[in-house]
């Protein structure tokens, strides 16, 4: 199959690339390297260091013998986007080229605007196109759970049976997001939604849980095919952040009493959803939504597992919560349509939590710790980082 | 009060300004033209002539010894949002400032891109200009009714108490828009919600029927008053088109069999709306949706009042729908919130056709009678426009 995977120089995007070479289908992928630039701006990087995308490409095609295609550009750019689309042909576009950090959209308006014109108008290019050029192209969008907020009544998969004062009828599921990041997730389901009732194109809409894990069988074949691992307050996922914390000696940050729950997933399992969404296409006309996580624990929780799978000491210590979240409450989410199309799920394990111990040693010395703390305010408009005030200043 | 009236050169934040004016509240308008630009872009024009917004103002102050204040500017441009709201200090920011035409938003890729930047943005930078100087200040914001598409259920005002497995919750009331420029306002109501969540803000999302009407009495007062009237098939709205057309000797043309039923507004009802929203404003923190219609008609019944009503002869032709929308739906949106708050509503009857004929008759001589006919096709993703092909072409 010829998959084309948008945002194919990232944490996910690259070692679903690789994932889906390694299958045998024919891979293509884009990026402008925005989220190497935010690196820049925030004055972090990666814990692992990461090579360009052009030694990458290189060392897969030595490592595996199988050729990736490059496309350098940006997806608001819908010249770019149509060309793109038009000369690889793909069958499936994966689309994880947006901007992805909840903390990086409420720095200040700047970044706010930034987040939703980028990932909104990005996605509309990207559904323009396919609409011109083959509404048979399977668009595989990577949302996330955070989409849902933490509702009172059960999270279902993207749709919602509902009956009120005697009638029923099937609606998007009611989102209550907690971010101008998460918002613009929102603003794509609800576009890729219209696009699949008017132009008939197949869409599969993915709400992924929070990712953990440092590498995959491919990224771990080479150095140069390593994937990136960020753990700094803006682009850190909570996992990967308490795992450098329990490395490092320091305690184990938690956000408010550490009450709030959130679905998870495996690196690994994130790159197997891609490849059973691709395989396994929407009809025409679908939209199709699917909770990627395998299960859903509390930060407490995650922090008291971190903390016990830890061969060394490991203390956690709970702050003041910069975000707008709730805590204890109700939080049940439905994830069974990736399982019935055969995903196999790799949980939060002893084994899992050793080998990422083992890489987070191995790269010890790299860690900044002043990164670690969150420097973003969910309540102020404007917020000034400690690595890149003047970058940030409100204008 | 202080009322700032975004997009106060429009047919609905003229009038809308002048009726607060009129009423001794202390007014301003922003405006950037962009509404006078499409008609350039699509060879159209207003059927009453419009003054510029300086001859407006002097013509007011004339009229009416009052002044109005005038910011001209674009709400995309976060510097002059800021500065504005600074300078005036209003207790009140109306927000009429949108691209507001479905037909429009779907013209092409950059006609949808331009609709959801420009809505989204101007939002937040109102948000953002909100939440940095004075939290206090009550946004009003216009939405559609649109917005909700036609649920087989019951359309509340924004707000849906859900159960579901045994569990109950109050939710957005989920929205199913059919055009790129309706989901523009779901984003915005999504973005509104959430900064009353975050910053505590005062928010009235007012999800408005389709307008018809022609003047208010005090665009009534000199004809340099007089506010815009659009029957093309872009900018005009059902029935100031159908008007048109009795007046004309033209067929009043119904897309589809007509069965597609929708909430109504007077003009006088919807200014009428927007002081009431105004003087009683959401509470601090509080996202309250009205929805800002009085009657629900079908497209074939709106048709047939006006032939019915027209002095002369009027039949009544079908065409075939451009646009994606469901024929023979259920439809039963409530509209009790405004009625509750002292709304006196002014159904389309008679009289008030027998006013619109008339303002029809007096401007003759301006229609265009091509300019009438739908031009965008929903499904295609280009369309050119008879008057514009050129500035249509996608890129």
């Amino acid at each position: 199959m010829r998959i084309l995977v948008l945002g194919g120089d990232g944490y996910l995007g690259w070692p679903a690339a690789l994932h889906l070479s390694a299958l045998g289908h024919e891979v293509a992928v884009s990026d402008n390297f925005a989220r190497r630039g935010y690196d820049e701006e925030m004055g972090v990087a990666s814990l692992v260091p990461i090579a360009t995308l052009d030694e990458r490409l290189a060392a897969w095609r030595e490592v595996s013998g199988n050729d990736i295609t490059a496309y350098v550009g940006d997806l608001c750019d819908a010249t770019f986007v149509h060309e793109m689309v038009g000369d690889f042909r793909p069958e499936t576009v994966v689309h994880f080229g947006e901007q992805r950090a909840a903390p990086y959209s409420m720095i200040d308006q700047a970044h706010a605007v930034y987040t939703q014109t980028n990932n909104v108008v990005g996605t509309l290019n990207v559904m323009y196109a396919i609409a011109d050029l083959d509404r048979d192209i399977h668009l595989v969008k990577l949302g996330t759970m955070g989409e849902y907020g933490t509702p009172n009544i059960d999270i279902e998969e993207g749709w919602l049976e509902v009956e009120h004062n005697g009638r029923r009828d099937r609606v998007l599921y009611p989102k209550r997001p907690g971010s101008f990041y998460h918002l613009s997730k929102v603003h794509d389901s609800h576009n890729i939604e219209f696009a699949c009732r008017i132009w008939g194109i197949r869409a599969t809409d993915l709400n992924q849980g929070v990712v953990y894990g440092a590498d995959t069988p491919q990224t771990k074949l080479d150095p140069r095919l390593a994937t990136r691992f960020d753990y700094d307050g803006v682009f850190g996922t909570v996992l990967n952040r308490m795992v450098i914390q329990a490395v490092l000696g320091h305690p184990l940050t938690v956000y408010g009493n550490g009450s709030q729950t959130r679905g998870l997933i495996n690196l690994v399992d994130t790159v197997e959803c891609i490849r059973i969404a691709a395989e396994n296409p929407a009809a025409r006309g679908e939209f199709r939504v699917f909770n990627q996580m395998t299960e859903q624990m509390s930060v407490r929780q995650i922090a008291e597992t971190i903390a016990a799978e830890y061969p060394g000491e490991a203390t956690i210590e709970h702050l003041e919560n910069p975000r707008l979240e709730a805590e204890n409450h109700y939080y049940n989410a439905k994830h069974s349509a990736l399982g019935q199309l055969g995903l196999k799920p790799t949980l939060l394990s002893m084994a899992l939590l050793d080998h990422m111990f083992d890489v987070v040693e191995r790269h010890n010395h790299r860690v900044d710790p002043a990164a670690i703390t969150p420097t973003v305010d969910w309540r102020a408009t404007t917020s000034v980082l400690p690595h890149a005030a003047s970058a940030l200043a409100q204008t």
